[in-house]
């Protein structure tokens, strides 16, 4: 029994074929809640190294979505209709979520690891995690574990500025 | 101001570019906590069309873990060792977390959009909205909102065994 009652053979008879109708569906976005843009895009960008690649904002709800992702920012297409299609059919974008005023909120986000849990984190394949990690840690970036920390060795554990699991690994943490 | 005190320029602004030290870097998963195999399989493979990329077992800290993802299943490697360089190499996985045993407890997983709020929910760029809808409400999925509920037109939320909210949006919801 390789999963807790479960064996690898029954996972796999658990898991269907996909059915034709879903053949174009694409993973495109994960959402969380940020407070504060000031913290979070310099966070993104400057840090993990992702670009904005849509930002679109609803006064009469008082939010404003920021898509981010890895993409070649010269990719970007100048016209704003074209930049909106272009964004939303990126695969792997993270959709952060702001609702005005949330910044001057005493009140912070819930990550999902500590009760009530649900969400964990996303997490960032490098090319190399402790050179990652040494630069994480010379701009100053929260750890909740080091590549040497625990039992797990080679990987690491970040956090955004609101708190989120950020999990850095590469191809020897998986090998 | 575009954004709660931000104009579209300031949070242009805030954004970094990117630094070279990231060039590598790939948005690899997305990790929630999932309470039974049984019902979550099924519905990420049969109803929403992904495929079981690599399983991962960890007998000692009895839990397993279950990538999935939109990949031909085809192209998963016949050689368990090349399956996993290959499977946590893809992007945009989903990652779900399998503590072993949580089937038969009573407590539920939180999704994060009721108190304490934080993670939203993923998203799926599909052909058509309507017709996705119409075949998830075939196969019984629970909706939050359908395409033509509320405000936002074209666009709906389902939600997985757990709870967790799914978005599905198509081209014309984007444009």
């Amino acid at each position: 029994m390789a999963a807790g009652g479960f064996s690898a053979q029954e996972i796999e008879a658990l898991c269907q074929t996909p059915d034709p109708n879903t053949k174009d569906f694409l993973f495109q976005q994960t959402m969380y809640r940020i407070k504060d843009p000031r913290k979070s895009l310099p966070f993104y960008t400057g840090v993990l190294g992702m670009t904005l690649l849509q930002q679109l904002h609803f006064p009469e709800m008082k939010f404003s979505l920021f898509f981010m992702g890895y993409e070649n920012p010269s990719d970007i297409p100048k016209d704003e209709a074209e930049r909106k299609k272009w964004a939303m059919s990126r695969k792997a974008t993270l959709e952060l979520t702001y609702n005005w005023g949330t910044e001057s909120d005493d009140s912070a986000y819930h990550n999902g690891n500590s009760e009530p849990r649900g969400f964990g984190h996303i997490g960032l394949l490098v090319a190399d995690v402790n050179t990652a990690c040494d630069r994480f840690e010379q701009l100053g970036v929260k750890f909740i574990k080091k590549p040497n920390d625990g039992k797990m060795k080679g990987l690491a554990f970040i956090q955004d500025p609101d708190g989120y699991w950020i999990e850095i690994f590469d191809q020897k943490t998986i090998s």
